[in-house]
């Protein structure tokens, strides 16, 4: 028997942000694992602002959850009891778990850590913000070199690595970030050419002038006012990815709807969404194309890491009020 | 010299209805042909909704319209005198023309109209209209036999076309429109599956109903609302095929923001605009196979003729209130 602190959903932050009754702190005792199963202990959670929407339970492309239920999220995980399960004690495994200091599993949906990075990337830029910034930007952004690339929310886990693919593709990028301090980190560690301070003033017009030919290809973190305005500057058969909708999660409302859609005829483009689940078969190659560009040192990546179980519902948090510098992580 | 009525653009109807003062008749003389050059007689005018933008001179893909420009528009025109020009005397042709009598025009973007249909059927079926129906929804919507394809503005020019090719695509077509008689044409004469009469009650119900397992394919006319509504309905990998965006008309202003967007991604969906002079290469092979499923009795069109040049205004004020039942033409 082993005891573990587990986090449950106890309550649905729907219409408002999340609150600190929407998550509750308990002890349980987990059972000896039983045949195939294994006793994980959790290094780290990995934290994404979709967790949110799991929470309210409106989005259906994921299973829902209900009051009670484990808090779900990624996280890195080691071995460290096994009755004949699939992974050696002492393997250190990522991917979905719940919010649990240990946890009994069959290791059904996991994969061992890769070796030549830390294992914090496999949250970060080898996981699903990696695989989703590779397979958004390059299957359905489709840039191709010499095109200019935006990206909103240029500075967040997903975003930051967009602008560093697009550069590495032969792009020109400009990310929209909040406050002068992202921006810099921007143009200065992220080697985006341009960043726009969306807290500064209309982004508008300074986009027209950093694209006086058009945007080819938009990577949108953020919708809301920030997508209508890149929208107002689309090149002709432009590509706009919506990855995201961080400016939503304020109100629980979907983000209000871009009238300048419109510009999709006049500019004969096309907006897409995608679930990068549909191209897991590939994640094997990806982690390894990202794997070298870190190793040469054409990709950085940046993880923001708060510390203590108890903490994971206020490093949730941080996603929302623009506080996390790269991926947010929390180590146990 | 030729004496001719003109309609001249007089105004530039921005973020209002057309009203009387936007278009002024006057008269005036044409020179004679010179070399290379025709005598053209008017003998219809076809009407479309991007005249309104025109004459706003908002939308910049199209050349725009000055205060004192003939006003633009389709038409068939018959060669009463010739030059040395393009087409003998007598010769039916059709294309981009402006709202006058008589025109000297040297042919060039005009075709002789074919003998398969009757001439105004180059200013629908096998006009913009029909090659906007064709490759709207076959080269961007992309149908797959057995999809679920829904049209707004089902009853219009090209709605009424694209409802036709879907069936024929092996599709279950959904139309939506105003009105019981608009509805009932959609499914006694359209061969629409079912129809959904917008004036009646909400829509997302109906189509709810009506398309359980989702709509594939969108075809919207109309965006606003009704954009909305259906975007809450996509199914997987649904494909959204802007067309037109008629609700804008009356403000000048774009339709609404469809808050929906974010469903592309729940649903990793794409939406997209076009061009149908993109595919004018194909034009001539697109407007046989038309012409061949008209012939057959598989594709039925509906002309909607108004008689008397000095009603042209009249006439182009009829789309935006939806009086037109199919393709709207002036005979002169």
């Amino acid at each position: 028997m082993t005891e573990t602190r587990q986090w449950l959903l106890n309550g649905h932050p729907r219409g408002r942000p999340i609150n600190d009754d929407d998550l509750k702190l308990v002890t349980t005792s987990l059972p000896e694992p039983g045949p195939g199963q294994m006793l994980l202990k959790t290094h780290f959670l990995g934290f994404d602002p979709a967790q949110k929407g799991w929470m309210e339970n409106i989005a259906d492309y994921v299973a829902p959850m209900a009051i009670g239920d484990v808090m779900r999220g990624s996280g890195i995980t080691e071995v460290v009891a096994s009755n004949g399960g699939k992974f050696p004690v002492g393997t250190m495994l990522a991917g979905s778990i719940v919010w649990s200091e240990y946890l009994i599993h069959d290791g059904e949906g996991l994969i061992p850590c890769m070796h030549e990075l830390p294992p914090t990337a496999m949250l970060s830029i080898l996981g699903t913000t990696g695989v989703t910034a590779y397979c958004g930007l390059f299957k359905v952004g489709e840039p191709v070199a010499g095109d200019v690339v935006v990206v909103s929310g240029a500075a967040g886990a997903t975003g930051s690595i967009v602008g560093q693919l697009a550069k590495i593709a032969g792009c020109t990028v400009i990310g929209i970030a909040g406050g002068p301090e992202k921006c810099e980190w921007l143009v200065k560690e992220a080697g985006y050419d341009h960043a726009i301070d969306y807290k500064a003033g209309p982004i508008r017009t300074q986009l027209k002038e950093l694209a006086p030919n058009g945007i080819n290809v938009i990577f949108d973190n953020v919708g809301g006012k920030i997508l209508n305005d890149m929208l107002a500057c689309i090149a002709t058969n432009a590509r706009v990815v919506i990855c995201g909708g961080i400016s939503r999660y304020e109100t629980g409302n979907l983000p209000a709807g871009p009238e300048n859609y419109f510009n999709l005829v006049f500019r004969r483009a096309r907006m897409q969404g995608f679930i990068v689940l549909d191209w897991a078969s590939e994640f094997p190659d990806i982690r390894r194309r990202l794997v070298k560009w870190v190793n040469e040192g054409r990709l950085a990546y940046r993880e923001d890491v708060q510390h203590g179980f108890e903490n994971a519902p206020n490093t949730l948090q941080r996603l929302f009020s623009g506080s996390n510098k790269g991926k947010q992580l929390l180590k146990l």
